[in-house]
């Protein structure tokens, strides 16, 4: 075991405080990662809060982690001390359920363990990307490209993932048209990722306050859905919504967007349960549909996309001793457009 | 124009009384259709009791028309007098736009021209198949195979294309594991449909009362849902189920019956909106879709699949002095399987 700095936090009202933390030893398959940069997901928050139901402090979270290899296990074949590597929002599964065995592990049927506020299979709670380093089995480890900086690729781990798939798996192409609601970390990742697949992309923002930046990413056009107008206007337009808010949306407007067979996609988790009206999902067979994250294939397929096509989120970097007021200022929605938390200042 | 017998009903809470109607002299394009069956939808019920918005009375409903061509217009091609023919819960659709120009006039953007309760392209308002005739432009007029007899093949005309459409669309078929919520009109259409696709079928019903008759359709297995135990051991089973149940169910129990992928199908359409957990939907990449019948050429083809698999509804013939009873006994769920009325008793 060797012990490691981090941030953590004690319960769902306490700040951040300078933590230790274990590590266990290398296991023949495991990698030692030194982490060098973790981003802030606004997942981190509803996690550290409890939102998302009870969680085992202290707590460190972080599941957006890019850095080095410093050690391998003895058995380890696709990584070698130097290799500049990320890790996502999860860090093993069963391997060997239906849902594994397509490389969909984020849907293991047993459920996968997650990066932080999970248990590993010796039992131990998981711990996250807040700190200066993390042991993860090779198999949950993927490789980031040379021309992609680390600072900027760790939110590839989890915003960039969660949004590249369900473009890919819905097809998002030339032809297509795609919306992205809310111009947040996700948001503005889904704009980048569609235009990059050769979507036509238009953002629904309750504000046209980013506007310049939305097509600046790639967005071809950009509303405000405060304006009821917009609804009327692009009624039966989309083939695709990729909805990144998290908040209680009126969700049928949203549908009325919709073309035939059209699909709107939550990637965002309210809370609350929607009211779905079914009659706005009959007359063009609409489906309203979630998704999480990627599998590690597909995760490694979004990272080497991105480097191709030279992707990469926003972010502001910022040292541990910011993480209490990074959290304030993504609640308050002003971050352009992810903190990424340097962890050499741990 | 022709003046022809019927049965209408005068508001919401009224009885069915004889009546008289008008149907439009013949356009170049038009088909007369003595009409012979006419099924009994539950939607017939919700429009006439006004449950789904306002309709003008007096109003004759019926969308599951079967009968004989007496007459035809100059210009028709498909059909000749004596040609044994349906009509379904359309009459007419724009025919220019995009989803028309698929086939699917179901979806039609300028919105199809009901059977009953909408208004024809004169402005007059339509009226149903509770009546001896109907005039339909013969693009609208399906034909019937000479193996399925008038009275059975009346209730596919809303019942079987409303199961088959969504069974075709999200490819139902050997491999596939399709649950049906529902044993009434159409989730008895929907097993027998399923079964002859080759999927694997399995009815979820409130009780066991009609298991006998739903492994004779052919499900391979019945569950209660009155049983708690029957969504612990369905849990993640199924690629696709179909939700024939109109009333407010507790959705999010059947979407955790989803595999991977999986889509959970309305064809009854609730009154009041459903409350979606979208956790429940986010874990499987699972769908909420709604679907609406079909088209006319996917109807033709549902007709000609049941006539190949010689699948036919399980019907009570009824005379039209009984439709007010076959309503009380429809909303009771008193009926194996469909209510036809037999309109030469109009």
């Amino acid at each position: 075991m060797i012990t490691v700095k981090a941030r953590a936090v004690d319960g769902p009202d306490k700040g951040f405080r300078a933590a230790e933390i274990k590590r266990r030893d290398l296991d023949a398959q495991d990698v030692l990662i030194e982490i060098k940069y973790a981003g802030i997901c606004h997942s981190d928050i509803h996690i550290a809060h409890g939102d998302w139901g009870e969680v085992t402090y202290p707590l460190v979270p972080g599941h957006e982690i890019a850095g080095v290899v410093t050690d391998v296990g003895q058995e380890v074949t696709k990584y070698k001390v130097g290799d500049r590597v990320g890790v996502g929002c999860m860090v093993d599964s069963c391997g060997e359920c239906v849902n594994c065995s397509k490389d969909e592990e984020q849907y293991c049927l047993k459920g996968h363990v997650p990066t932080y506020a999970g248990v590993d299979k010796y039992g131990e709670p998981t711990q996250g990307g807040y700190s200066t380093h993390i042991v993860v089995t090779e198999e949950f480890v993927v490789s980031i490209p040379d021309n992609l900086p680390l600072d900027a690729a760790a939110p590839l781990l989890c915003a960039g993932i969660t949004t590249y798939s369900p473009l890919n798996h819905w097809e998002a192409g030339p032809g297509k048209k795609i919306a992205v609601v809310g111009m947040g970390g996700l948001g503005h990742m889904a704009v980048k990722i569609a235009h990059a697949m050769g979507a036509e992309v238009t953002v629904l923002s309750q504000s046209l306050k980013k506007k310049e930046d939305g097509l600046a990413f790639g967005a071809h056009h950009y509303y405000a859905t405060s304006d009821p107008e917009t609804f009327t206007k692009l009624a039966g337009s989309f083939d695709l919504i990729i909805n990144t808010v998290s908040a209680n949306i009126d969700i049928n407007a949203y549908f009325s967007l919709l073309a035939l067979d059209g699909t709107l996609v939550n990637v965002g988790a309210p809370a609350e349960p929607l009211s779905v009206n079914v009659f706005t999902l009959i007359p063009h067979r609409r489906s309203f549909a979630g998704s999480m994250i990627g599998g590690i294939r597909e995760t490694q397929e979004m990272l080497d996309f991105c480097a191709a096509h030279d992707i990469m989120p926003n972010i502001e970097v910022i040292s541990a001793d910011q993480i209490d007021k990074a959290y304030e200022r993504v609640l308050a929605s002003d971050v352009k457009y992810r903190f990424v938390i340097d962890t050499s200042t741990m």
